[in-house]
């Protein structure tokens, strides 16, 4: 059988991705078929094929990652390793990257070590931390194909020789001025509007928590492959956070640059994705926040809002600082509870992570509300809308380029339209600033009478656990608060359990699609997966969310023992001296 | 001959309003007819119909009718009367309002007279304020024609009433909560998209300084009808301030809130306008925007960026005190002249102002600079292509509603035709994205090898001063910072005066456009015709962009002999402690 032009040119692609993987590091055929067929590939399993040395340093978060450099413990070259090595095992037995970057990353490590032993200081303070990328950043000397065979070896299409492999998102020129250490690009779905990884160029994805379901590009960091990532987020940080068990924060668009990245349908003006950061650690995320705000973004990229990171303007909204130094809480927390949106209710394992949720708040003293904001249907709509305003054209020209096929999950939903009015598309936008108004204005209200407005509310991220692949169908826990342009945090809750998530014979569906998502659930098929949940804030409010989920964080663990609440939290806190109220 | 019906309702509406105006104030006919044969209406002319003490009221800046209240020198209803009163002249004899709100004005007056009495407390920091409205603000109880026949007497054209006069502004709320007192609504032109004002309700404003030339909604101001009012800026600030001499600020869109304003086009999410300021003084805009911005409009526009006003960033930028309390700048403002856009080169007056402010900034020790921006050729086709998306659909729509007809200079440019496709309209997005990159990567360069980029550029705001009626042509002065989204203020530098700007004869024009613009210039129609300039900044920088227009407003003044130059603006400058630099 002829195997089709695009077909052949995607697996040279892939041959030599692999061939940038070092001899010593490649697994065997018949350990890669051992691979497959495991359901849990994380931690003992993907670590077999690591040193000790490499076992500790990958255990390490982000911010210890840093630490421990600066003060010598362990060097750039060696931290870059680790994570070089555990990205290329992930990647074997779990098709988990598109670029392979590992000389980039000696590179520059030995750059900063060597710069470190000269200057006697680091070069940042992200000195030495691997960073992955998702494959819409451009990096200077690789491509950036982004799922497209039409893509391989030009600039998004295009075979501008000032352009191909020259291009550099400004985002990238941040991180490496910064210090950290680029070393990869992950896998992305078939035209990035999907929460599940398969292309044409490497097939699919799988969740390394349970490889029979999917997961989106959160893959490597549940490999521990990478201690901190960037992505973006039409959904596409979240989900994959939540499937994969890690943190994640979706910022406000346009707080960090999207400037010079590739993007599907670039042009749609009023339904951005925003670029988030995914990790195993809330401190990871604060680190690269801040540290890429202090490079002050909006100077470059004409989009980016003028707004630094401000420590002191949420410490002065949580708390005051008492005369032994130490801090007292202005007020407990107010967080409401989004259950369910009215069309389609969580799986089992969701519900009962958003009980334990409010159950870890309630014993630390927070207080909890009900969540019934404006329907969420109407974002539905919108949302699946604004991702076909053009009725494809951009996505079917990409595909144009090989000739490869859109992959079947996608067939129906994205087949070529016609593009919508422009006068459709004007009412559209007036509809989704509406939503918003009505939104922020049912916030406003849940203070009641003498009250202050909820601080977050708190959601799921999908109606289940990881994804069956082929079944995911129900975007509005991330959509809604795409069109609001909400900042999100997410975090890991529990894992599904099959002895304590069972199937409710009885429950009667709210609606076809509430049906069709409760029939999807198999406690024995989700066992294992992780169960993450998004912490939902207003616009621009970074700051307070990420520390209202580490606050959260740190009642869950308590709940579970793992540590004595939320005293961690305001050991570090710096608030600013008490006003006398 | 029958009167359409639509001139009927206009002319009724005409009649409503005059209604409006307590009897005492009315002018005779003779009188009116007197007014039309004058060139300049300003000053004496119009304070003849004025008694001592309303004129002495109307030559306090904003900050000193404020203070004057707080201080019980007047009362808010003196004050309100005198600038109703000054209105109500203003509109008779030249035909500047939309809406007169003298009723409302006096209530609120008489309300805040009685809880400052009763709390010796005032309500807000623009207790007692008269601030007039373009007419796009919904003010409880009253019409927004915005110029439209269609929308007299209903919502925006709909006759739902649940919403024909019971809609407020976000901002209109915001003002009365901070005590400001609002009197009236300004004219505007047909469709908003034109630099002169006409409508088919009221006719046309002229210009105070030279009703040969028309105006924009600046008239009030020139005729001290006002001390400061609101309005919306795709140029409709700057373009009126300019022309009538007066101080204005446009933001970046949605630093103030847009929500619940009619508009034109309003679902065109992608070359937004943006409401601002104008005034009779550049510390009355201040006041106004440190009020507004400390009321938080984000918690309640889901639009407005996050941003309160920053006055210490500010002043650090500038400035540190020195240990005696007094401020040493921190290097001399760098300052870059934009004389022409190499497409249409400014009148005399123009050229002459621009020259008096770079001179005046050298002579108080500042650096200038020339301006050689990416081409405002590429602006001033995405803004036109811009405001007519949608083929006119919107304006059409409006239009139909009574019937009246497109005002005769609006015919060809406004014709109804195709709207653009939502593919074409993309790449526009996507060539205005690339023009903003270009531009700040322009700005980001003209600091030189070891310089720092400069702080502001100086560029006209039209390449005339006000206008003969018809002759608005080249719109790229200001749509080009429109579409970059840039803070701009106007501050005025002198006025036309035919013995020194003449005519140049042998002048050769860049384009065929130049032609027409320069043959359109006549020393003699021009001839007392206010220059103002603007002073452009990057996005968001409007504390950094008032602070430096003040700073120049000194320069210039203290060039004419009226100041002894920055003294004045130090003198209340809180720089932050020097950090030994």
């Amino acid at each position: 059988m002829l195997v089709p032009a695009w077909q052949e040119k995607a697996n040279a692609k892939v041959a030599e991705t692999h061939s940038k993987i070092p001899k010593e590091w490649l697994i065997s055929g018949l350990a890669l078929e051992d691979a497959k067929s495991q359901r849990d590939i994380t931690g003992p399993y993907v670590e077999q094929y690591l040193s000790a040395k490499e076992i500790e340093i990958i255990h390490n978060d982000s911010t210890t990652l840093v630490s421990k450099i600066k003060m010598r413990e362990y060097t750039s070259l060696e931290v870059a390793k680790a994570y070089c090595h555990t990205a290329a095992v992930a990647h074997q037995i779990n098709n988990c990257l598109h670029e392979i970057m590992f000389d980039l990353a000696f590179h520059t490590a030995t750059y900063l070590d060597q710069y470190q032993k000269d200057t006697g200081r680091v070069k940042g303070p992200l000195h030495g931390l691997p960073v992955s990328l998702k494959d819409q950043f451009h990096v200077k000397g690789h491509d950036t194909s982004m799922g497209y065979v039409g893509w391989i070896g030009n600039f998004e299409g295009i075979d501008d020789p000032k352009k191909v492999h020259r291009v550099e998102s400004q985002l990238v020129g941040e991180l490496e001025g910064l210090g950290a250490v680029l070393f990869c690009k992950t896998s992305v779905p078939q035209t990035l509007l999907m929460g599940e990884t398969v292309n044409n160029i490497i097939g699919s994805t799988m969740n390394p928590h349970n490889t029979l379901l999917s997961c989106g590009e959160g893959a490597l960091l549940a490999l521990r492959g990478s201690s901190v990532g960037l992505g973006t987020d039409i959904g596409s940080v979240r989900i994959p956070a939540a499937f994969c068990g890690a943190y994640a924060l979706k910022p406000t668009s346009n707080r960090l640059s999207y400037r010079d990245m590739a993007n599907s349908n670039p042009g749609e003006p009023s339904y951005p994705s925003s670029v988030g950061i995914l990790s195993t650690s809330l401190d990871a995320i604060e680190l690269l926040m801040k540290s890429i705000l202090s490079t002050e973004p909006w100077l470059r990229d004409p989009k980016v809002a003028k707004m630094p990171w401000h420590d002191a303007q949420v410490a002065s909204s949580l708390a005051r600082a008492k005369a032994d130094g130490s801090a007292r809480m202005i007020h407990p927390l107010r967080i409401a509870f989004h259950w369910h949106d009215g069309m389609v209710k969580p799986h089992p394992p969701i519900c009962r992570g958003l009980r334990m949720m409010r159950d870890a708040l309630v014993a630390s003293g927070h207080k909890v509300f009900d969540w019934d904001p404006p329907s969420h249907a109407t974002t539905q709509r919108i949302h699946l809308s604004m991702l076909q305003t053009d009725g494809g054209h951009d996505i079917h020209k990409q595909l144009r380029l090989s000739g490869e096929p859109l992959i079947p999950r996608l067939r129906d939903v994205l087949a070529p339209k016609d593009p919508m009015s422009i006068v459709e598309y004007q009412d559209l936008v007036l509809e989704g600033r509406a939503f918003q108004e009505a939104y922020l204005d049912y916030l406003n209200c849940t203070g009641g009478a003498n009250g202050q407005p909820v601080d977050a509310v708190v959601m799921p991220v999908a109606a289940h656990a990881a994804i069956i692949p082929g079944n995911y169908r129900h975007g509005a826990y991330t959509g809604t608060t795409n069109l609001l342009d909400y900042t999100c945090a997410v975090l890991p809750v529990t894992k599904a359990d099959k002895s304590i998530d069972t199937f409710d014979e009885i429950y009667i569906p709210m609606t076809e699609a509430d049906r069709i998502n409760w029939q999807d659930y198999d406690p024995d098929i989700y066992d294992g997966a992780p169960v993450g949940l998004q912490i939902v804030g207003r616009k621009h409010e970074e700051e307070k969310i990420l520390a209202i989920t580490k606050i959260v964080d740190a009642c869950l663990k308590a709940r579970n023992g793992q540590s004595n609440g939320e005293a961690a939290f305001w050991k570090d806190f710096h608030a600013p001296p008490s006003d006398g109220g």
